[in-house]
């Protein structure tokens, strides 16, 4: 049935609308399992991470794209090459802090909450789409960056943009010194 | 960000390595919360009902496809357009009973299981993709078509393809007869 015969050249793209339905199947049924909406959020970005640490490689081999240079760069590459590639959007990129290791991405539109209106009042804590943080950490902890990802505005929540704040938590600096020594 | 105005024109295409990933942490998830693989498999099969359900309405308004005239021609809708159109994989499709009413769809690789190398040994009776059932189950129903969805073969438990088989509950001729009273 295949029309191509080697891996690479296959299909890699399924509709967004399965994805989404199936994203909020996971978090409901973690909702069942967790009372808290912290312990739904640390599920989500444990998946996250564990599913990132996997994704990196099909990313570095798919995307082609060479190392980065500077903390700038990489959050460039997460919003335009990666986003793009397994969402289909692409969030614009800002750096908010003067020590260069702190990025938002924001999102206009969060495609993974096509089919959700609002959350529950008694889930006001709940980061709905907190896999992707998990997701971005694990990806990065692989190229050997150490990072803080989350939430820091959602839609969802009444924001007016979604915003994945990216905290690097080592400076280039400190890894050319080690390397160096 | 968006390049498109409109809804219907948006990219509605994701990463599939990103869901494969993703619905591998719902079901390990429902391997944590049921001891019994009959249990997670009742519950990926009511989770992709529900699914189903809300999806149909998806599928009907982009595919605009017509009304199909009998059961065979539903079940190369389900292979060519909707498989195609969700997964991005065409499974063919045979009839297997002398009544017209139960056909299978045959995927010679399922792009669910691709990070997948095996069962392991105390999940024997897993059906790992049953979600998948369920969606079409749920769908089936939306469109006042009664049937039963269930995995024949899976190449997860070493079959040489895997068949998801669909028995419809109710004859055509038996609709007409109601709708004709």
């Amino acid at each position: 049935m295949s029309r191509s015969p080697g891996r690479k050249q296959e299909n890699h793209k399924i509709s967004r609308e399965l994805f989404v339905l199936t994203y909020g199947a996971l978090v409901a049924q973690l909702c069942k399992d967790y009372e808290k909406d912290e312990d739904v959020n640390a599920c989500l970005d444990r998946m996250g991470y564990s599913i990132g640490i996997r994704l990196i490689d099909d990313f570095l081999a798919r995307s082609a794209v060479k190392k980065c240079r500077s903390y700038s760069e990489t959050a460039d590459m997460i919003a335009q090459v990666a986003f793009k590639m397994y969402l289909g959007v692409t969030p614009s990129v800002s750096c908010s802090s003067a020590t260069g290791n702190e990025f938002s991405l924001i999102l206009d539109k969060n495609p993974l909450v096509d089919f959700v209106e609002e959350l529950p009042a008694e889930r006001a804590s709940l980061c709905y789409c907190n896999l992707l943080c998990g997701v971005i950490r694990g990806a990065l902890e692989m190229v050997h960056l150490a990072a803080e990802v989350t939430f820091l505005q959602d839609r969802l929540k009444g924001d007016a943009v979604t915003e994945i704040g990216i905290t690097f938590l080592r400076k280039p600096e400190d890894r050319k010194h080690r390397r160096n020594k």
